[in-house]
């Protein structure tokens, strides 16, 4: 295995460990948990739960792997804040999401060679990517692998 | 710039990018909200700040970049959990540590060459690593990088 694919395969198992991690933790956690703050006055797990899944959901188009599966969640989970949308999916259907999506998200990244994963994601322009070659494919991955964790932290202390 | 500088670029930036997302939440918390619980019965902000202190002394070692500055902080921050430990270091002693810890750790990362970002780390064995060779340097820095962003996210509940 050369270095590039070594290091490929360290970020995609960080995020793979990542999302097993919050995996685990949802499934002890019971839906009447999820609907409580994290800390007093702070998001819900439902709301983190949501926004996790809209934001895996860009990864989709940012990775140019295909079409978002969510764009419902966009509007409640990214661009309001807790407790401000009218309706939010139950939880049951969230967990529902998130497990399908961690399949789908998985299928796809199998399909990227090691090449493809250094070329330009969807939001950065060539121009800007010929300076700025770190803002790639790869990258995604690891900055939404941070994020999850971040969350993953918060949800955490709902147990 | 070759791929596999980009990657190490793109895991340094973001262990940089996470220390620095800490830093300036540390720099709106103060000490008195550190010593509170990041939600009711969990861990205060000063147990993390200690224990992220402690877990990133040992990436001194296992980097095989020199000894642990804080030997005295494994007990109280990582064997322990919070509250059991009968003293612990004032918030302003664990807020300078943290700091001087940045600066040493990046001097130190700095003298890696790329090839010795593959190479294993010390709590490895050579015939281990021989199979696994993800099991290297630049792969502390992602498993520390996801530590980080975790208690992080804690963290910021203290705001």
């Amino acid at each position: 295995m050369s270095h590039i694919e070594t290091a490929i395969k360290m970020t995609l198992d960080r995020w793979y460990g990542s999302v097993a991690s919050l995996d685990k933790m949802l499934n002890v956690l019971t839906d009447e948990q999820l609907q409580k703050e994290t800390a007093p006055g702070k998001n819900r797990g439902i709301y983190l739960l949501g926004h996790l899944v809209a934001v895996h959901d860009d990864m989709l188009t940012l990775l140019d792997l295909g079409e978002k599966q969510h764009p419902q969640l966009t509007e409640p989970f990214i661009k309001l804040a807790d407790k401000v949308a009218t309706e939010l999916p139950a939880v049951a259907e969230l967990r529902d999401f998130w497990t399908k999506q961690n399949a789908l998200l998985r299928e796809k990244f199998d399909q990227l060679t090691t090449e493809q994963w250094f070329e330009k994601h969807t939001a950065v322009s060539a121009e800007d990517f010929a300076k700025e070659p770190h803002r790639n494919k790869l990258n995604i991955i690891i900055s939404r692998t941070s994020h999850l964790q971040y969350h993953t932290g918060q949800i955490a202390l709902l147990k």
